[in-house]
């Protein structure tokens, strides 16, 4: 157990053995956000996520690519997690990133635009521009079925929390030949993928060219759209994808794969890519 | 089939019959979202939402509901669905909400504040505000083990497009004995909670005291939220509380349930209500 597990009190009803007991659940928690700019004198609030601890930096950092703000560790002068005063006068976390001048004012985010849930990140507010940043350039990148059919397998046995609480979702990404580079958990699905996206981007390894991002839940067009930014070739999710998701891999160049269950998966996109 | 799901192309891989077949997927798509008030001349863009088609009046409704723009029907002139052409020139959908002259100005989100995606609505913008507004009064309601064993498969017996396409969040309000009062479906789980919330408010039956809110997922911080916002006595969800959703539960004094299937369940707040 660590500070992404706690303790509650539960009393486990409608079975055969009703009983008062303990249960771990994942921590949900709120993390402040602010950013500086050479160009500006005053510091930039982004206002707060809810997020599972652990991470912060990188999944600050990868929430600002997501956003388009920064493009590489080349437009961050520092990140540094740091504890905050809260309305109510508690401790919260926060992380503060400097940008370096070369880094355009017009690309940030107004002063405290929302307070994000651990359901969105900073909600895809830009979602619905810049799909194919990415484009649809020729990637040589294939994929082995054997190898697509191990992600949920893998993605699962690096789940750590959520093998204690069952409330964490999970993102990862692996090379084509299927070795993982990073892996997140988060009771938010857009944050443990920005904190996979951030880890890379720390690493130095953006765009993740040939990258394979692995989901543990169902995958809508925002999901899709940081596989995209991230620069991914492929993005298998655990669960069902929307219409809209499979639109924007097909336009993105991006092979989508969901279902992705027991050995078996179903292709919506980019099959070609995909060799027995 | 309609509206709510399309087929897409499918390649089925890695079992032991691959093939080309077609996919019943959940439909996700684009509902820009306006408001006017007799005291401003020009209508205000509040963002365009992810969703699945369907309900999309309810849908804004229980929206601003959960954002705190309207507290009932009477806040309301019209709420009218129509088409608009999106940027690249196609037919969109979208709704326009006419609010009466007695709606405060002050709390209408700003113009534009964001693009929304399906996993967030409005995305909690106000999120950590006023969790206490439905209080901890005295809510004499009781609820029995068997009923709240029984809804979990209640709620997935009326979900028809998740049967079809395995890609959509249900939410349900049940009355206290158990009867089913409004179900809706929808890629995001947010939007599903807030089309029932609309779909009550549209009927005049907020506050949903003594209601029971059961929802096909984990239960994060704003879920409960949206619950105590609606007045309902009880939420329900089928997979794991986050902490701060039972942090808030407990404080807003409704009954918490989690992992409700096959009959059990886990009782994470409120537990003093339910009667064997």
């Amino acid at each position: 157990m660590n500070k992404q597990a706690a303790v509650a009190a539960v009393k486990r009803l409608g079975g055969p053995d009703p009983r008062t007991d303990q249960d771990l659940v994942a921590v949900e928690s709120l993390l402040t956000v602010t950013v500086s700019h050479p160009h500006e004198t005053a510091t930039r609030s982004l206002g707060v996520l809810m997020r599972t601890p652990g991470d912060d930096d990188v999944l600050v950092l990868g929430l600002l690519h997501a956003e388009g703000v920064i493009r590489g560790m080349g437009d961050v002068a520092s990140v540094e997690p740091h504890a905050v005063l809260n309305e109510s006068g508690e401790t919260g976390d926060a992380v503060h990133v400097a940008l370096v001048s070369s880094v355009d004012v017009g690309v940030l985010p107004g002063e405290r635009p929302l307070v994000t849930t651990s359901a969105c990140g900073l909600c895809g507010r830009l979602s619905v521009r810049a799909l194919d940043r990415r484009g649809t350039a020729a990637d040589a990148t294939r994929f082995s079925v054997d190898m697509l059919a191990s992600l949920q397998k893998q993605l699962r046995s690096g789940q750590a929390v959520f093998a204690e609480t069952g409330g964490l979702h999970a993102a990862a990404l692996f090379s084509p030949a299927g070795e993982r580079m990073a892996i997140a958990e988060d009771v938010g699905r857009h944050n443990a993928v920005d904190k996979v996206v951030g880890a890379l981007l720390r690493d130095g390894r953006l765009p993740a060219t040939g990258g394979v991002l692995v989901v543990s839940g169902r995958v809508a067009f925002e999901i899709v759209q940081k596989a995209a930014m991230a620069g991914a070739s492929a993005l298998v999710a655990v669960g069902a994808p929307s219409s809209l998701a499979i639109d924007a891999a097909r336009t993105a160049g991006l092979t989508l794969v969901g279902f992705a269950r027991d050995g078996c998966f179903n292709v919506y996109a980019g099959a070609d890519r995909i060799i027995s």
